[in-house]
């Protein structure tokens, strides 16, 4: 393959910027796009045309792309309630498929999502970009290097104040706000989780096996309708919403690893994903961007350390990937600081000398599944919740 | 009461500190010391026949101290397994009770502990210093002038690397060891949940309903005893430690709050709390030393936001109390950066004004209860474990 066709659905403000980074790419076409709501869907088809002078296909039906034979791969960026479903149907159109990232609504979608790939095995990724994040990449390449001794904690955190974001979306479309009106879960974990898994060999020789659950109270967004009922969507004051504001969930590895993930996105805050990993030589924490090694001297507030002693990423950069050594500042601009760019690079290449996927369906089910069982687990007071393994026992030897 | 009269029983580390600090002022009088082993009952006598050209009552046996009439209050600083058999019967001898912070073994032990102060009802103080400490003050503060909103979650670890301390004792003599080899559970949870307990009035409107609590695998200290063999007692060396090196514990109140307490004690790290207090208006984050507002600049990585914006702690001085805005260097120095020489002052204080203690009896057995509680959650895979009101419903009106 010397390109990539895609067909691309969902234009929130992801799809949009994932368009762009599309476009960006000289191996890369966009040949069709889809979006359920008419006024998204020709604003990404002008944007195309306006890129590429190129008219792609649009359409507001997702099947109809599907069916098209000038698209290779399907980016999904819909709706998390879409994925699986649009998944699955793109995997049976045989069409290569990445998919943004989401949490489960329930077990059965991961399973089928699985037995769908087993079946039709076209190239997949789930798209957590925060696998190729700078000091996430530094780390991983760190912990290969035994740098940090063996393994024994991680944690992180979506802390991303997202209430102005859920509450005015046109129209309430925003598909954050009928989750956090309806559910209560840790619904979006993988920007951490990702990283972790990967760290800690999960569906390669270790597993997750088990998790709890637990959420505050839900106060951040009813306090912030009522504060700003002037810029207010009507419909909104008074809701009751059901997310609690801080959801904190611990993983248990069969390995003996514990990781635990925050879900904190209601109250006010700077973002953070506050990626840890402790070992026992070592430890890098993001939230202080510094790294703590056997023998280094004691300090008290982090924060004063990472200023003063610079035992930070910075020190290390000489360990970073290529894609990372030789960044560009427009692949820095195409999002989230570089590191989208990379992440769909790989998906791109990869795609293109038929290599294995770095984050497959395994991947994707495991650590989707985390939100439907912290669903089960908040409901339940705590209580533990297994979490399947989808390799049937393969997970140990590959 | 014009002076006070201590009889302090226990000799460790904390022992020496507090019985100098003790000695430091000038309204107290250390009339009596205790501890089991005799090289550290003479050192005790030694110091304080130093410092105040006194000889106190010395003896091995606790119960010797209680008996004594020149004894008005007894501080315990002796291994975690005495200090509720120390402070029942120091209370059924009437003294004033100062007991050093520690973990319960089971439930019994807490409810024992109540029943008796119940009985006798003599002054009982548990003595939590980082109830004392400058940020905890400052953001208690804050919380009551309603500056950060209604408080919906707190976090709080005692991260602090113990693999020296614990495995080089004298003949392995420290209290912690035996914990350490033999027990999984958060051993240690009151330096983050006290402060957090009294900022969401825990036993005072409030109380925790239950918990879950999760432990890591133990690899620390196995890997500190082998890297560190040529200065290790040899009977450590190839022995199994059962404590996880990471625990975490989420705890759930009554008004809906969450907290989370981390016990992270055998991996290489640097000493915090971590102490985090959440509300809709605000936030503060110790291990970051910064505050966040609504209406705040965002910001990526708070280590360089507390460094560059000063939204920190002294921006705030103004609103600490006035023990800390008078502190002298002696008593900073007098222990853990002054918030001991504050506490213990309050002690002293109360006790003799006949003034009611601010961490009683009912804080210290909610607060210990959380170690075995988590105890038997680990056990039970992470299984959710209900904590006792030990008020008796009498914390709706306190």
């Amino acid at each position: 393959m010397e390109r990539v066709r895609f067909g691309v659905i969902g234009y929130g403000q992801r799809g949009y910027g994932l368009l762009d980074m599309l476009l960006s790419m000289e191996d890369v076409d966009v040949t069709a796009v889809c979006d359920k709501y008419d006024d998204r869907a020709e604003g990404a088809m002008n944007r195309v045309v306006e890129k590429r002078n190129f008219k792609p296909f649009c359409t507001l039906n997702y099947k109809e792309l599907l069916k098209r034979d000038d698209v290779d791969a399907v980016l999904i960026a819909t709706d998390w309630e879409m994925h699986v479903e649009m998944a699955i149907n793109a995997m049976k159109a045989k069409k290569a498929v990445a998919v943004e990232v989401s949490g489960a609504y329930c077990l059965q979608d991961c399973f089928d999502l699985v037995s769908t790939w087993e079946t039709y095995r076209v190239p997949f990724m789930f798209m957590e970009n925060c696998c190729y994040n700078r000091e996430e990449m530094l780390v991983t390449e760190m912990v290969k290097r035994g740098m940090l001794g063996d393994i024994v904690y991680c944690s992180g955190s979506y802390a991303h104040d997202l209430r102005y974001e859920v509450t005015h979306g046109k129209e309430n479309r925003h598909y954050r706000l009928r989750n956090y009106l309806n559910r209560n879960c840790d619904n979006y974990p993988t920007h951490e989780l990702g990283p972790i898994a990967k760290i800690l060999k999960i569906n390669h020789g270790n597993r997750m096996v088990s998790l709890v659950s637990v959420a505050s109270k839900s106060a951040g967004m009813e306090y912030y309708v009522e504060k700003n009922k002037d810029t207010m969507d009507k419909d909104l004051i008074g809701k009751k919403f059901a997310q609690g504001d801080v959801v904190n969930t611990i993983i248990t590895c069969e390995n003996g690893e514990t990781i635990l993930l925050r879900l904190d996105t209601s109250l006010p805050r700077s973002y953070s994903r506050e990626f840890t990993v402790r070992g026992t030589k070592g430890m890098y924490e993001q939230s202080t961007n510094s790294f703590f090694f056997e023998g280094d001297k004691e300090y008290w507030v982090p924060a004063d350390y990472a200023k003063d002693n610079l035992n930070n990423a910075e020190k290390y950069k000489d360990l970073l990937p290529d894609c990372w050594k030789g960044i560009t500042q427009e692949q820095l601009d195409a999002g989230h600081g570089g590191m989208d760019y990379i992440e769909f690079r790989d998906f791109v290449d990869r795609l293109k000398a038929n290599e294995t996927m770095p984050i497959d369906v395994y991947d994707a089910a495991s650590w989707m599944a985390v939100t439907c069982l912290s669903e089960e687990s908040i409901k339940n007071g705590g209580a533990p919740q297994q979490i399947p393994d989808f390799t049937k026992g393969a997970y140990k030897n590959r």
